[in-house]
């Protein structure tokens, strides 16, 4: 792994994924001056209190001067607005990434103001807990993880280059795909997940025979799973449905479908389809695991945090 | 918490929830004599090597002779047939459990065979893992979860108090409610979550436009949480199905409707509808942890698993 040092980063956006970052910049060396900006004066002064940077301003357009490295970790309907902040301010040559979760609309919203001297690189680390804010951040939560890369055709090989060894500092390995590739993907293994998540969780808080009380004391049988990708961001993931919104459709489409699927064998009894499937679905577990993608302990380990009590 | 001791217990079959009640039995000293019974021959002989109990028939009848407390822990398609089986020789007095995931069908399928000298208590242990088979079960599965038990009007109240005196030795906290209401509690927090998971793992598997290799490497956004629920044992969870059929398609009815609205809200763009339902989902969350029924790490605590590798 090549070691890597900007003279600045200027980190836009400083929740769970900033904060993180700058974690692993701090501890890793991977910049001599690093200046954080969040448009909440609150966040900003908690970023201050954790020691998370070397400077601290409420202005985007500020923290990007004569920064190498910008970094924007915003709720994805917030990129236009950093991007017409900053775009006036940013040093020629200057690598300018995001981390947001949608690609196409992140690209639709900067590209455009960004001045032909900069390079600017979309990227997301698939990454995350469900906490959010500059509490949330820790080292290494991207070790281990994939970074997407979705460049413009023509983007420097160089930048892009020295964007990966960044994130491979980081721990993360790095991939390229177009951005309506990514949406897709990212449609299926993240946005549904999580739109599921949070459907059941309203679903079972709006029954009228059965509790909200018994849904929490009876959780452990499979329900709590939901909640946590169910205690996400809700301006991070309100954001996600509106510029993910073809790709997400299709795959909710394709859900509903295999769902109803799934009913009808429950209603008609037939439990050689229902069997079939239940047996299938174990081996991607499994792939998962031998991919280093999840531990490979029963129930995610909770058992052994439980025990420890 | 009361001590308890039986003479002896027959386990009748011995997976991940009956291995684990043997390793329980044995580390508090609960029996005497153990006597474990299934019909797998390859089964009985891996509990006798695990040393799970005192002695190993393929016979439950044989098991069963002289217990004073049974134990039954197969798939819930299968109740009746051990009934049947065990029926007749029951010892007078002896108390007879379950622990099956549906109630109302359970006792369909005993009730009429059990004799009038013994008592039938059906109970349902609100824990588990991913993992199925005698390996599988460890000692303190069921601490600080709930086991429900669904008695039938005039079950002897002395029974019932020894019956909880045991789960209570496991660690349990033990409640008791009618089995149709149970079926409807346990369709929403337990039967549905297990759908929705092989559903949408089913889902992502028979794409087109994602490979399955794509699925795999990007899971950890939130994907992989799925893919333990649906790594369940599938005969286990298709009895579910047959065996709770009208509770799950009511509960799919209601998650179907909140899915369609949710759908709605993200094609016309409707961001406020969204961002309440994503805002009151993560209350309950919170909830769970407050009530001890989840870890109160991120991610289920499965960075610092991630970490350790």
């Amino acid at each position: 792994m090549s070691s890597i040092q900007f003279d600045r980063i200027a980190l836009i956006g400083i929740g769970l994924i900033g904060s993180s970052i700058a974690h692993d910049i701090k501890r890793l060396g991977l910049a001599k001056d690093v200046v954080i900006s969040t448009r909440s004066t609150d966040t900003l002064k908690r970023a201050e209190e954790l020691k998370l940077g070397d400077r601290y301003t409420p202005s985007s357009a500020e923290a990007v001067k004569d920064a190498d490295l910008v970094i924007v970790s915003v709720p994805v309907g917030a990129s236009e607005s950093v991007a017409k902040d900053i775009a006036a301010h940013l040093k020629p040559g200057a690598i300018v990434t995001d981390v947001g979760s949608t690609k196409a609309s992140v690209i639709a919203q900067m590209q455009p103001h960004m001045p032909s001297n900069v390079h600017f690189i979309p990227g997301h680390p698939l990454a995350g807990t469900e906490k959010s804010g500059p509490d949330a951040g820790f080292p290494g939560l991207f070790r281990g993880r994939w970074c997407i890369f979705t460049p413009v055709p023509g983007t420097d090989e160089a930048a892009i280059k020295t964007l990966r060894t960044f994130w491979e500092a980081l721990g993360s390995r790095v991939d390229e795909m177009d951005p309506e590739h990514h949406d897709k993907v990212l449609a299926i293994v993240s946005h549904l997940p999580h739109l599921i998540a949070y459907n059941i969780v309203g679903t079972a808080d709006d029954l009228e025979t059965v509790t909200e009380s018994e849904v929490i004391k009876y959780s452990a049988s499979g329900f709590r799973d939901f909640t946590r990708l169910a205690a996400s961001d809700p301006t991070m993931w309100r954001d996600v449905c509106l510029h993910n919104r073809d790709a997400i459709l299709e795959m909710l489409s394709r859900f509903s479908e295999d769902l109803a699927s799934l009913q009808r064998a429950i209603r008609w009894g037939d439990g050689d389809k229902i069997f079939e499937l239940f047996t299938r679905t174990r081996a991607i577990r499994r792939s998962i695991v031998e991919a280093g993608q999840d531990v490979d302990v029963p129930d995610f380990g909770r058992h052994a945090l439980d025990a420890k009590e």
